[in-house]
């Protein structure tokens, strides 16, 4: 089948892209390397667009609804017509959103009227406040990045070690760098496995950002997109608090953003 | 002149090595390569001890004067006796200290019947609470490690910028990630100069650790003893609490207490 447009999420992450056929995925592939090497295949069988996310040029502060964003004509990439979603900022605090608007799209052109918190984890991780289709404001943590920089190498179980150190921090979260040091000092002195230390570590980490995140998501509708490696604690560490979250596959929901966007290009008549 | 003993600092940071004659230094450099390479000029010229701390085996529970730890035996390293300090631990919270105890015997020396906290500025930067030549207790913070893992380059000014950031983290601690995330969001919007971010990370980063550790310095003598670029920062958050403190040059210090460490030596009678 003949691709009729790309969509390409450029987030480092996880670069990745789909031939489509309207709403349709021909092919798929991650992108390695360069963006014309990665899909000189489905431009030269005929996709005449390119929609991507997560590598913006220009940035609309917010609110904003992320459905309405315009793609930007980003000239031409060997015959295929480049566009480029712009990212999300704010002023105060001082903040930036880049592909995950994308994200944030999608999961409300399949959840329409969805009202509520949207959270997703990532090395650098998003809160955004949903009402009326619109990130009204949003704010980020470094906490899954500072964990990778201190090392924590093993898989969390997510148990009663991370829930305890979660409650920890969550009360006392000028805590937070002593019981990091804590965690790898009983890692050092032969106390703690691999495991329990990324517990310690990673509770501690979510504890302090569940509570600075508080006025989000006390009493809201959680939605939580991420890969499952990443919504696995927070889902985990916001049961600990009694919340109820729904929890969505990223990839997909990038995907349907990045489908809306297309169809919103101007001139855009579908063949699905 | 002949060497009596070599004193050996052997932590990561700063490793390094005096030629002593009784408290006299006869010469000095860092380690760098193996020890025996480093002092083996100074160990063919006489020098029969090798006192060393930072790289211990042994550890010792606080409460501990550091002033009377006993130097343990090596064994035999081309033709001069290897002594090593034990380092400290603590069990509630767990921690571990290793060459710092000796830097704080040093400073205990000089400054006899002081009591206070002491705290050491590094990568892992102790507070020590001390009363009658003993450490009572102590814990450990990952701030400045965590600063550089999240790559901040700039040099800070101390300035209003940080005293801000200090004053924030202080009050709500929980707000450590979110800070440190948007002090990088400015530099990538260009509004914030590499050393205002780096002014904002580390003013939260010690605003977090000051709130933390506000039992120990709270009303206390305080020493900072560290290298200058890591001490001014500490002085700097502590002076927006209006609180008095010490600084003391960190390898000075270390050297003192191994020079006391020397005196303990079984049969050490000194030439001076």
């Amino acid at each position: 089948m003949k691709p009729e447009w790309i969509a390409v999420d450029r987030r480092p992450a996880v670069p990745h892209a789909w031939a489509m056929r309207g709403a349709t995925v021909l092919d798929e592939r991650p992108v390695t390397g360069t963006l014309d090497a990665a899909i000189g295949d489905w431009l030269a069988a005929g996709a005449r667009d390119i929609v991507q996310c997560g590598d913006p040029a220009e940035m609309t502060p917010v609110p904003a609804a992320p459905g309405k964003l315009a793609p930007r004509p980003g000239g031409n990439l060997n015959g295929g017509r480049l566009w480029t979603l712009p990212g999300l900022t704010q002023s105060a605090p001082v903040d930036l959103m880049f592909g995950a608007e994308t994200t944030i799209a999608g999961f409300l052109s399949l959840n329409p009227n969805w009202d509520g918190v949207i959270c997703l984890p990532g090395a650098q991780t998003h809160w955004a406040q949903i009402s009326a289709d619109e990130v009204v404001s949003f704010q980020s943590f470094l906490s899954l990045e500072i964990l990778a920089a201190l090392g924590a190498t093993g898989v969390p179980a997510l148990d009663a070690e991370f829930a305890e150190a979660v409650a920890d921090t969550m009360s006392r979260p000028e805590r937070l760098a002593q019981r990091l040091n804590a965690a790898r000092a009983g890692a050092r002195l032969g106390d703690l496995a691999d495991g329990a230390v990324a517990d310690r570590m990673l509770g501690a980490l979510l504890g302090a950002e569940l509570a600075a995140a508080r006025p989000y998501w006390l009493g809201q509708q959680i939605a939580l997109i991420g890969p499952a490696e990443m919504t696995a604690p927070y889902a985990a560490a916001l049961q600990t608090q009694a919340a109820m979250v729904t929890v969505a596959p990223d990839a997909r929901m990038t995907l349907a953003g990045l489908t809306a966007a297309w169809r919103r290009l101007p001139g855009q008549v579908s063949s699905s």
